[in-house]
């Protein structure tokens, strides 16, 4: 049958007057547009649904598309916000998503609570049914589809259109707004995209469908032309007095401490210092340790790079160096249980430690059980560690440091870990992973790594200069790599060679994306394999198959059936997800010896397709010893009890 | 490496005596599946994690096993719970699933809300952190994976344990308890089960995962060995009064009027009153019409159906009908605009109103502009209609119905719609398809309709006897169908021929699953085909392929990119996800002629795999007429308007 036209009049580039102030006004739905690419977002991930149309028809227009604006289609919502999650990671922008209230916006919200967990800067629209069906008293007792009705009389009551803004206000985000009047939405569209900067969280905006072509004023464009994070966080100037004083507090501990170290914790990314806490370790040659969620912000190939440290749960060759600490700086420090080797963080006696955190510096004995505060700890809040960072690469004094670092102790390796490898082995081991493993990457390479055994592998493993690895390492949902991964390609196209700082890299050096994902995490969120082609993301796919969930195994149940996975036929994936016309290229690996070469050639720039997916067969029940401590973690949950 | 060897108690079939009170106990992971299968459910869907590992080896227990105890599996939490869905749906069961908090649970929130929009029956059984965890002064500050941390300085404020149930609380759910004293645990299991029954709508338990080794007595088990859904609607006495006299003011009603008529609305099938709303039509030969959520409810090959009652959506003929009512008993009835024709259900004047739910019978007079509550109104709260209508069947004179129905009219039948279509076109329309698709179907069939274009003309072809219907008309949430029909085809298995309800269909013909999916539904959760293949589903899948989100191009942006989705090699997913010895059977249908053939040979039996895949090719921008009115509705929303 003839399909219906519609016709409502196709945005132009056209600018309205207001009639009443004489003053330019653009359509909202532009406007929100134009925001996210002054926050320096170009790509948005998403997918369509009713109440979002009318603004996605606002991706079409051809000054936002000048400036970059670009709309990624995803399969569905939850591998859309680990999309932008992952763009977010690789950019140090705001990763953003659109979906439709309810059904698409549940559907996304696990990848929103894990950027939350994570710190991660991501910017959630939700469509949400027009400004009148919510207030109007024909309208707002009206039961609409996607909204979930009144858990009383609902055939009496209508529905809370607030109901999920409610759920997530407060909880997994920094900053939300229900847009309600349209002379409040430039300025909580501009409220929310700060927030996101400034706290490093998710924010929400939830946009009336009908609000989209209504006109706005375009003051804060041309008030604040552009957002950046830089002028989210600027320090008052009673802060900036703070800032001095602290940093001569630190400079002060520095000059006297024999055995300095610093930890370069996962909010140094988040707040854009990783050119600065690097540099401060060139200058100082001070001691320096990776946390397990802030791997690769320090350049580990650094000379003075003493390893991961992670409390009980880390090497211990890191545990004795890290011991011999009089004083511990932490940048960007962010405490949970994974990121503190579930809390057996140990200090040498009398050690000094300084917590350089966006909202607080604090300065305490960890070991002091006098618990003496006023002597002993001090604490300055409301001090973004940025601006210490800063302050203390501009104005330290070389010349006063005195350490006494043990003469014997070189830089970390990962040989030193003597990961027992049998060479003649037929079997792929993790071990042989460990041991091998760094081989295959480049400098300036970047890795996304899936939560899952080999996760637990990568941290002890040396990363090559300038290497940027990006994991959920603490809210561990597993399956979100693999649309991270995408998100990860989307921004390397939208910000080619983001991620490295200085000249170390040739030009010609084009940096590899790498994706290590498990069988099971991957079963999970698959289908964003068509959109890596779709968008054509260039990726070397390392699919570890152990034959269903592996870190499960590990804990309890190893031979269980609930552990078990279906076996797929990964290598034909890409194929059947639309690859018609031989883009990309799959194979299995099954001896050591045929991923020796395959990551040889891989590393070489051997690849003549846009996607390499290899599926490399583990066994079964072959997981890294790292993943050991969070079994054992585990076990204590199991001791029977009996109610006596 | 060797794996870890994980020492803990296996649990036995060994009762653990209580030594205070002398009374056996069970374990708690006993005793809540125990209380699943006393509710009916045997197959329980999820995916495991760490939280959870120690509930799911209860799943082995060999007394459990052999009341039915099955664990299927899921790729991911959403679809597990749209899974879950599925299964209750065609039971009429509780649908359950297992998965661990935050990473798993908040996947699952969508597949929830969708199931408390539609009235389903689903637990969803969440493990959580060990009850000291989160309240232990060394552990309730830690910030354990999965959680999301303190929105205001996490590394010094604990985590909120109870933040996912708070979420969930009163919203998406009419019950839900964190379990917290072991000594309640097994009141609030059995709590929440009865909730479910009562107010068919979704419940959560939270189970930190050491309660579930720790034993509990079995008292519950002894006094209530079955939780069934007529015990948890039971009437009280004074209930039981009420229930005579609104029958009788029915009847009343009944025997005055000279053309009645019934609605056959959603609510029915959740409260088991399939068998006797039908007959209640086959002994009082009253007009009767479906709605569009209740669709299959009523026995659509019945003598007296007069069509699917959509208010101004629906067809001309049927409104005529409605409009000639002057009573008109609405059982089972749920409001909201898809179920209502978005607000346009048209009464004939003077008309007498009965709407019969779970929770009110009311009386009134909808086109009584005098708003006349005292005379013409008069509502019951508290009486759940599934009594009056088994009393008005038990106790209807059917010699006292005085009808005066026109005898002109007819059953409705499809035909009268008058699809035309060209019967030697080359391409499959969705005309065709209205036209052709019920010769397709036998009576006692079983088919799942995919939120979509398709679904939009499913509403006006009359059913055959006994099919039984499944579609998420209201909530809408894409790709919900394809792991719901998992959920319908593992509940087949449990429970046989359970949709049938006499003995029209014979012994020997097995009912058919049929899905009816779309393209860009599909992709969203098409990895649970997987499942399907896994856990031997027998299944015909009839995938709509029009290239994109055919419902939003309708709506607008026919030609946007944005309602593009990737091409997809549709009939070779099911080889690559794990049928490797030819189970399933694939094929492309381009032509009617290839179509009405493949139907006729399904439709007779002629297959020779578990699963038939057929991707039916249709032109991009064709879709059904009843589509039309989602679109004008939608309309509305984008008149432009410029701020004055």
């Amino acid at each position: 049958m003839t399909p219906v036209t519609y016709n409502i009049e196709q945005p132009t580039n056209f600018n309205f007057i207001n009639l009443k102030t004489g003053q330019k006004e653009i359509p909202f739905g532009e406007y929100l547009f134009q925001r996210i690419l002054d926050a320096g977002t170009k790509s948005i991930f998403g997918v369509p649904g009713d109440f979002n149309l009318p603004l996605l028809e606002y991706l079409y227009e051809p000054q936002l598309i000048e400036q970059g604006l670009r709309w990624i289609g995803n399969c569905n919502e939850l591998n859309a916000a680990y999309a932008a999650d992952g763009y977010s990671r690789y950019s140090n922008k705001i990763g953003c998503l659109i979906t439709t209230y309810g059904v698409g916006e549940l559907s996304a919200m696990n990848g929103i609570a894990g950027g939350f967990a994570e710190n991660s800067k991501i910017l959630h629209i939700v469509g949400v049914a027009r400004s009148v069906d919510s207030r109007c008293k024909n309208f707002k007792k009206r039961n609409l589809h996607h909204l979930v009705p009144n858990l009383i009389d609902s055939n009496f009551n209508g529905p809370n259109h607030k109901i999920y803004y409610e759920m997530i206000k407060d909880k997994i985000c920094c900053s939300a707004e229900y847009l309600e009047d349209i002379d409040q939405v430039c300025n909580q569209v501009d409220k929310v995209i700060q927030d996101i900067f400034k706290y490093s969280k998710p924010g929400y905006i939830f946009v009336p469908v009908d609000f989209v072509n209504m006109t706005v004023p375009i003051d804060n464009l041309l008030i604040n032309p552009k957002i950046n994070l830089i002028d989210c966080i600027k320090p008052s100037f009673d802060d900036e007095i703070k800032i001095i004083e602290i940093t001569k507090l630190i400079q002060d501990q520095l000059y006297k401490s024999k055995n300095p170290a610093i930890i370069g914790d996962v909010l140094i990314d988040r707040y854009g210092g990783q050119e600065l806490i690097n540099r401060l370790i060139n200058e100082t040659h001070i001691w320096n340790f990776s946390s397990v969620n802030g791997k690769s912000i320090i350049n580990e190939s650094n000379s003075t790079y003493m390893g991961l440290y992670n409390g009980d749960e880390g090497p211990t060759l890191v545990k004795e160096r890290f011991l011999q600490c009089d004083l511990i700086l932490n940048f960007g420090v962010d405490k949970n249980e994974i990121n503190q080797g579930h809390y057996t963080f140990k200090y040498k006696q009398d050690c000094q430690l300084i917590e350089l955190h966006p909202n607080y510096i604090r300065f305490s004995k960890p070991n002091d059980d006098d618990n003496d505060e006023e002597e002993d700890e001090q604490i300055f809040k409301g001090i973004n560690f940025i601006h210490i960072l800063k302050s203390l690469v501009e104005s330290i004094d070389v010349g006063q440091l005195k350490y006494q670092y043990p003469v014997s102790i070189k830089p970390f390796k990962t040989e030193e870990l003597n990961f027992e490898h049998d060479p003649n082995s037929q079997i792929i081991t993790q071990t042989y992973i460990q041991n091998k493993f760094t081989d295959y990457l480049n400098p300036g390479d970047v890795v996304v790594c899936e939560t899952g055994s080999v996760q637990f592998a990568m941290r002890d493993l040396v990363l090559p200069n300038q290497l940027k690895y990006i994991s959920q390492g603490f809210f561990l949902s597993i399956g979100m790599a693999l649309p991270a991964a995408l998100g990860v390609g989307i921004a390397m196209q939208d910000y080619p060679r983001n991620h490295l700082s200085n000249n170390d890299i040739p030009n010609d050096y084009v940096p590899r994306l790498i994706l290590l994902e498990g069988d099971g995490a991957a079963q999970m969120t698959i289908q964003e394999l068509s959109s890596m082609i779709r968008f054509n993301i260039p990726i070397e796919i390392m699919l570890w198959n152990n034959n269903g969930y592996t870190i499960e195994r590990a804990i309890l149940g190893p031979t269980r059936s609930y552990n078990d996975v279906m076996k797929w036929d990964w290598t034909k994936l890409l194929q059947v997800f639309g690859d018609f016309d031989d883009r990309t290229d799959s194979c299995t690996i099954n001896t050591p010896k045929e991923l020796a070469y395959k990551m040889e050639q891989l590393k070489k720039g051997n690849k003549t397709k846009i996607i390499e997916l290899m599926e490399i067969k583990l066994e079964t029940l072959d997981y890294p010893k790292q993943l050991k401590h969070m079994v054992e973690s585990a076990k204590v949950k199991n001791i029977k009890s009996t109610a006596i």
